[in-house]
Formats: structure tokens, sequence, C-alpha cells
């Protein structure tokens, strides 16, 4: 079609406006438009369903007394020679009664409080890599100076909303203590909340207390404004372990958040079809979210979603398949069901940032945003199924987060947008460009893109050619050039420092 | 989080099964998922209504008698000096009551008809760019052996349901007889239907005609049983031009569809605002379509969107933009609310097969799956805003399309794939690989990407560590390697070569 094409020779050399990198405002979006309902309200009851005959007949084991003990007070039949739990409809229907359907996040920073559930949308940054990759240095280990840059960026980048567990490991450091460099990083060099690690009761411990530190604040004084939020994994099929059943413990005591993310791979860890993978998630996550209200009533908590497939061929994982948009969707219908807060990811298998990492990425993304997610966990720089953190990813899904946020603004629609009178001002074959209805709006009406570049071919290519991957490049170094610490009290600082000290000391060789 | 991790060491090499590129089978996939309600019902009689004072107060220019003297004999108020029309709403009324719902579109392989209308969704091939690009050999214009290769991959890809108006012009042929150059290569190459040109009588004539010779019937024979397609472009704002009103009248007389699109670049064609330019995109669509119904009462016809941006810093159009996709949702909400078949487009701006290419395709497509298309055109192949056809981004597109078509495929939902009792077998923490229920469903239980590669990063790396780009290359060269011409009649071939060669005759070097 001949007229659908860019016209020539209109478009000037795109310019950043002053000397920083132009970006949306810090902000929570709100994901107000109607939920996508892809399975019917049978097919939803026939999930719950099979979900609690899992919860009653199949089980659930724990490996800690424990949580054995409080399921048992609860009326739930616990076989403590197989570790096994197994409960009633009626035990999930209580704790559902004081589960909170939203609760409100923050660090330091009061203006950056977020809101967890209802039509409310967040973006974590990329969690739990042993890797990292940039197009400068390579790919190699995780390590505390990427570590400490990954959190400048989600400072400096609005789109981050909170920060994940660990953006990488840096494999430098001793395993046992380095949750506490990790923490102090996250608070020093951003003033958004994170999430903490909850493998044991000590490790989540610390991250309360530190978040308590830097708001000046006592543990106490946290419960009902929680700091820090964790994310609980399930050893799918079926099983938690004690570390994990002390962190969720130690974090409900203390109002702090938990989110319960069943990893369920299909073919893998579940069934290979998506009904079973799904009901297994729902019981899987529904048998922590109870957990939390047997330790605490009231306590926030998330519901988390993880459902993806395998490659058959090789058992390898696979993100942003279509399978696994769909149990996106689908882990929102369940989610809102039982009116829990909804956790779920960005994710992509591609080892390299390509094509295929930003088309899976889109795949997932659309996934949460259809699916009413309120975190979208991983949501900038994951790479390699999980396996790297990738600075040039992070770009690339900076500048996505933010055509979401643009998508979901609703449109602004009254007689002066509806525009009449401005179109019978044109006249026909004419052009708006200098139309008054168009010279009041133009400088606010569209995003403007950040790593997107709309020069014509031939701008482009006298510029350089630079393709998005290279440009993605220059905006990760340009924004640690710019990056600006969130100015902190030096007394805060300095206690916090003798805290991590103090328990350097405390933990030794040992796990805390 | 450490267990959202890709295993090590499971996955073998990636291999494709006997000597073809692994695909899906060729389908028409049904979307039967509820439909995106972006705009509320008031907001829509909002739309409504201004379209409406748009056509009855500042009307549409038209630049030919015929056009003219249809609308005055339907009650339209036709001012001959200024040649615009302005109708009421009854008129608009009227005409829809003979625009049919659906119809259907085939060219010789009747196995290949598809249905336009309803849920039905479909896949177009890019059209119309002056330029070609692909990895080997780079950027040069538009040529017939390169516009022979995309008609010889459209066919060989299953994703792909029918062919554009000219994938790209074949520059180096004579401007007013290339199209019967370009319609033989359509018919021969492919057993797919095609749009034809329709700047004029001529061009589509040819296209009707060329076609009845294909499937052996006469033009007559065609008339309830639709071979050719077009699209009538509107010079927006409000002008339609008298080659374009020639085209639709031809097409219209002889019962083959058209498709009305409006070419509605916010900031430049209508104001910059959504509700604007959506409400001028309704009126000029709606001209056409009762243009068609005035012509020939039950003509088949599409409402067309093509509504985006432009960049307000240089005025280039912008594509894949949220704005984009937000306008071919509504543009669906607007098809079905007068019953018409939709058409959209998968479009971008990118200047390379790069990572904004990639997101931006997936924002406008998503918008066409959600606005419930019924033809995604430009769905792949379409670079650098419709200026070039790209021999990888049609890889990537047609990867996509079958991502979507997955997608759009609804969960199989019974007792066996709840899989209560595969579930209960497995042991906690064990795994479900060897399961009776995986075993009995592995091999067709996920989509098998074409382009995506999910091995670990050792093996990706000694593999030659190839990107997805470069891995789109080697399946574009192996498709046209491993493609094969479906069989013609030779008297049908001579009796195509006869007609080009008798209309070159008579249209010479003279426009058609």
């Amino acid at each position: 079609m001949a007229r659908e094409r860019r016209g020539g020779g209109r478009r000037g050399k795109s310019t950043r406006q002053g000397g920083g990198i132009e970006q949306l405002p810090w902000q929570q979006v709100k994901n107000s438009y109607p939920k996508f309902e892809l399975l019917n309200p049978d097919q939803m009851d026939q999930l719950h369903d099979t979900s609690m005959r899992i919860l009653s007949e199949a089980g659930i084991r724990v490996m800690g007394d424990n949580v054995m003990d409080l399921f048992e007070e609860a009326g739930a039949i616990v076989d403590r020679d197989t570790q096994t739990i197994r409960m009633d409809e009626s035990i999930v229907t209580e704790a559902l009664k004081t589960v909170p359907s939203e609760f409100t996040l923050r660090a330091r920073n009061a203006a950056k409080r977020i809101t967890l559930g209802g039509d409310n949308m967040t973006f974590g940054l990329v969690a739990g890599p042993p890797n990292v990759h940039d197009r400068i240095n390579g790919r190699r280990q995780g390590n505390y100076t990427d570590y400490c840059n990954f959190i400048k960026l989600a400072h400096h980048f609005n789109a981050i909303n909170l920060i994940g567990n660990q953006v990488m490991a840096p494999m430098e450091m001793p395993a046992n203590n380095r949750h506490l460099d990790t923490y102090r990083a996250n608070l020093t060099y951003s003033d958004l909340s994170f999430h903490c690690t909850a493998i044991g009761r000590g490790r989540a411990m610390d991250g309360i207390n530190m978040m308590a530190i830097t708001r000046g604040q006592s543990v106490d004084e946290m419960r009902d404004d929680p700091g820090v939020i964790t994310i609980i994994s399930v050893n799918s099929p079926r099983l938690f372990d004690d570390a994990m059943g002390d962190g969720l413990i130690a974090m409900a005591e203390h109002g702090q958040p938990v989110t319960v993310t069943p990893f369920t791979l299909m073919g893998a860890m579940t069934p290979v079809t998506l009904p079973a993978a799904l009901a297994q998630q729902n019981a899987e996550a529904l048998f922590g979210v109870v957990l939390t209200q047997l330790v605490n009533p009231g306590a926030p908590v998330m519901y988390g979603s993880f459902t993806s497939n395998v490659d058959m061929r090789s058992g390898a994982p696979a993100f942003g398949t279509p399978e696994n948009a769909k149990a996106n969707i689908v882990g929102g219908q369940l989610a809102r069901r039982y009116g829990i807060p909804y956790r779920t990811s960005n994710t992509n298998a591609s080892n390299a940032v390509d094509l295929q990492a930003a088309y899976e990425t889109m795949m997932s993304t659309w996934g949460a945003v259809l699916g009413g997610a309120n975190i979208v966990y991983h949501a900038a720089g994951w790479l390699e199924g999980g396996l790297t953190a990738s600075y040039e990813k992070f770009i690339m899904d900076v500048e996505i987060i933010q055509n979401m946020i643009e998508f979901l603004k609703p449109m602004k629609f009254d007689t002066d947008e509806l525009g009449l009178d401005a179109i019978k001002s044109v006249p026909t074959g004419g052009h708006f460009f200098g139309a008054e209805h168009t010279m009041a709006r133009y400088e606010t009406a569209f995003y403007k893109p950040m790593l997107s570049d709309w020069q014509n071919y031939e701008n482009w290519e006298a510029a350089g050619a630079k393709d998005a991957l290279e440009r993605a490049t220059e905006l990760w170094q340009q924004a640690l050039r710019d990056y600006e610490a969130p100015p902190m009290d030096p007394a805060i600082v300095e206690e916090l420092d003798a805290y991590v000290a103090r328990r350097k000391e405390e933990i030794g060789s040992d796990e805390p």
C-alpha cells in the first residue's frame, strides 16, 4: 500500500533533552482495563476443585516441625512419618478470610511507597542469576561491583518500582553472609523496597532489621507498615523445605509480606498439561498462603505464578512461550478469585539480548498485563532463563515497561479530545501539524521512547546505523555516569555498617 | 530466587526433524477469547456520534463524478464545486444493513480458503515497500527476483494466509504494467489469495481477470466466491482521490472485497489526540464502506484501521507504539459495533531487524489480537515503517504469528488434562518426565518454536553462539532451498501468459 510509508525528509536528528536520559516520572501505574478471562467460570471451578483435592488427597510435604504443629492445630491431618500435611477446603477458606486484598510497601522514601493488590501494577528488578553480561565486558560470574551497578540503575530508572532478591549472586563473597552486603547496597544505593532472602530465619530477620534501621524505626513499628518482602519458592511438586518454612514464618510473624511461588515447569515439576500445572500451582500457592495466616492472621501475602513449560526434547526450561503467557493470565484469574495480590514475571530463555529475548519477553509481559499482575518480578534484566543478569536487556526492559505504563493509561476522553472543531478546521488532504489543537498538546501528546529510534533510514545511517542493542549499551553507560545516590543520614549509614559488622561476626562461616 | 533457573546439562542439541523446517500446519485460527473492550459503551457512543458529525458537517471530498452521482442518488448533499459529500447517519445505517458480517476468499487452492469476519484471524505478507533487505546482501531497491522470493516464502510458511498488495515494488519494471508481473508471480509461485492494486479500474480488473483464469472460472462465476481483495487507502484527512474511487467501484461491482483504510497518523493527518483520530478514522472508513454498498449492496467490505502517531520532534511516523496498540484495539471495537470484518496491521518503525523491531512488532500484534483483527496486514516482513521488506524480519514475524496461533488455541480442559491422578502418582520433590501422563502427551504438549533456541548457554556457544538474527538468515535460506512450487495446469499458465502479454500490449506506456 503506497501510502503506508514513512514520509521522507521531515525528521531531524533525535536529541535527548538536557543532560540526562529522558524518561517517564516515577509512578505506580493502575491497570484499570477489564481483566482478561481466559478460562470461563466453570473451568475456574474445576481448577479450584482439583487444587482442593490435591491438598486433601495428596497433601504437601514439609520439613519443619514448626509448620506441622501449626497445621495440626488448625485441624489438618499431619502424618509425622512422611511429613505430609493434608487438609480440607475449610482450612483454606478460613485462612483466606484474613488475607489482606492489598497492602503497601515502602523503603526510606515514603514518596515511593507502592501498593500491592487491586489494580496496582509494579515492576521489579531481575533477581537471582549467578552470571552477569554486558556487550562491552562479556559474560562473567556475578560480583559485587556489577551488583551495585544494577541497584544504581534500578534507582536511576523510574520504571523500576522495587528490587528483587539479589539481582545477581556476588560470587566472590562468602555465601553465608553476602546477603548483608547486598542488603546494604540495596538500602544505600537506592531508596526502593526490596526482596530479602528468606532461606532460613536469619537472612529474613537481617532484611527486616536493616530496613528498620534505614527507616529509623523499630522492627515493631514496621509491623503495620511493611518495608521488605520475600519470595518463598515451593520445591514443586508439593514440597516445602524447612529453610523456606522458617523464612516464611519469620516474615509473617513480623508483618512483612511473603510471595508464595511454586516452581511449576510443565513436563518436569508438573504434568505436561496446563490445567494440571495450574491446579498444582494453585494448591501449592494456597498451602503457603494458609501458612502465613496460621502464623499471623492478616499477614500480607501474595499469590505467585511461575508456570511455564520445558523443551520436551531436552528438558530445558522455556519461558515467554504461548503456554507461559496463558499461565500468567490464568494465574491472575486464580489470585483474583481468592482476593490475593498477584505476582508473576517477565521471562525469556534466550542466550543473547536478541530478537528472541525481545519477543519472548513481550509474550510473558503481555501475559502479566492481561493477567492483572500486581508485581511483575524480573521485569528488567533477566536473560538466559534466569542464569544471567544483562545490562542491555535491562535497558530494553525499561523501554518495554514504559510502553506498558503508557498503554495502561486510560485514554483521556472528552469533547476537546474528540476534536471535532479541529477536524473541521483542516482542509481535506491537508495536515494538522500547525493546527491550534495540535500546538496546544503536541509536546505531551505521545509517549517519547528512550531506546527506540524513529529517525528515517538516511539520518539513522548517517548517525552511525546503531541498532537498538548498541543504543542500549550507551544508555546504561550514561545512566551510570548520571546516577546520583539518594542522600542518607551519616548516622544511619554508621548504624547499618555496625549492624553488618556485628552480624558477620556472629555468623562467622556458618549459615545464619 | 535461586530456584528460578534453568537446570544445567539436561538439554541436548536442538535438531530439526526430517529435512525441512518444522512449522505449524496451514490453518485459519479462531480468536475466541473475550474481546478487549478498551473504551466503555458511552465512550463508543461518543466516538460514533463524532464520526457522524464529521460526515454530516465536515464531509468527505471525492474526485470522481461517479462517486458523487452515487451519493447524490442515495440522498447525500453533494457540493459539486468543492467536490464535497455530506451525509446523514441514516445513509450510513441503511448501507450497513447490507454489509456481510463475514465472507470467504480463496485462490486456486480451495483448501486454503479463508473466512474474513467473526472470530477468524488471518495473517498477510508485508506489502508496499520500495526497498528490500537481508543480512547477506544488504539494503537495495525492490526488484522482481526478491519479489518472487517473498512470494515463495509466503507459500512455504504456513503462518501466512494471504499475500498483500505488492510485497515490494519491482522498481526495474515499468510502473504502469508491473502489476501484471507481480500478479502472475502471486498466482504461480503460491496458491494463496492476494491483494490486487486498486489504483484505478484497470489494475483492479487485471487482478480479478487473472484470478479467474487461474481458478478456471469466468469473472461472473467469481462474483459470489471472491478470489482477490484490495486496500483502498483514504488520503486523510477526508479525501478520496478518483483512482481509489474507481478501484473501489470496480472491485465492488464484481463482488470482490475491498478494505477501506484511512491513513490516520495522529499529529499529521489527524489531530494529536486518540479520540479525534479514531473518530476521523471511523468517519473515513464508514464513508468507503457506504460507497461499496451504494455500488453493489451486499458487496464484501472490511473496516481498516491504521491509526498510529508521528514523532512530534521530527514529524516521522511511529509504529508499534502504545498509542498504536490502543488504536488497534479500539478499531476492533468499532468494526464489531458495525458488524464489519476488521483489518489492522503489524507495524514497527525500526531501521534494523533489532530489539526495537521486535518489541514494536509485539506491541502492534498484541493490539491486533486483542482487537480481534480478522486480517493482520503486513504481518510478516515489514521494516522501517514500511519502507523495506526484510527477509529476517519475515522469519521473526512467522515465529511471532505461530506463537499467537498457539496462544489463541483454547486450553484443552477436561479431567484427563486436570491430571489429578498424575499429580498424585509423582512423589513430593520428584519429577514428571517419565510419568505415564507425560509420556502419552509430551510430543505434542507444547509449541515447538522455529526460530527460538532453548539450548543452554554452553551448548549454544559450542554451536556457534548464533543469535536469533543469524538463525533467521539460515531459515529463509533453507526455506528458499526447500520451496516447491504448487503445480499448475500448463494450459492455465499459457492462458495467464497470454493475458499478461495482451494487456501489456494494450497498456503500452500509459497508465491502465
